[in-house]
């Protein structure tokens, strides 16, 4: 079975992400994604999105690894909605798994953007809970 | 604080449900709208969407409650993503919690329609692994 062009973009912008490429990666992403970078803070637009990328590189210390175990799209005209379990780790950190949803849509030429990158999936609720 | 026009949407679209107002609910959903009935199984569109609702009530007897415990809003220009916590009761039927996503869009007005309506959440990942 062929792969679903988002699945592609998002395998780039993994290979992207764990390269610190991200002048490719950012061209994965609408003029205003919001990116979550963690519960409460997030990143708008091209310009603190790869800022935000630099920085966890940074956190990191360069040998952050991103990957998706496990993907499905629901897609409809210009929107989908992407429910990912994505892996993360890196030296020194313990191997995270996220429950990620990405929601993409349509650029103009018929191609897809990231609109809304949320890695953390329904663990803003939890993190709202435990600031309240 | 005031309620996100999208917070007032999910509470109208509940009430719908549980009075089974079918008419009123559908109208909250963008033409080309999905709405995940169980996983795998998805309505596609305004008719089908109206169908499933209507044999859902059938299936519970005409006793569905169903409301949001908590919900997040993440938008950017006209794409919105929430991730909620859905209760759904009925008569003889144990309470589920769902951790919910549905999608949003903006119409040519400026109001918000549903385009994908996904009350499973990540169960959908879970799912694909049970029949594989």
């Amino acid at each position: 079975m062929s792969q679903h062009p988002i699945e592609l973009l998002i395998q780039k912008a993994d290979k992207a992400i764990n390269q610190e490429d991200f002048d490719t990666l950012i061209n994965i992403y609408a003029d205003d994604a919001i990116l979550v970078i963690k519960p409460n803070v997030n990143a708008t637009g091209k310009a603190q999105i790869k800022e935000a990328f630099g920085k966890i590189a940074d956190y990191f210390e360069h040998t952050l690894d991103v990957k998706q175990a496990e993907m499905k799209i629901l897609e409809t005209g210009d929107t989908a909605l992407v429910l990912a379990k994505t892996i993360v780790s890196a030296k020194n950190y313990p191997t995270v798994e996220r429950r990620a949803t990405y929601v993409f849509k349509r650029d103009t030429n018929g191609g897809w953007l990231c609109a809304i990158d949320n890695s953390y999936g329904h663990d803003l609720l939890e993190s709202d809970k435990q600031s309240a």
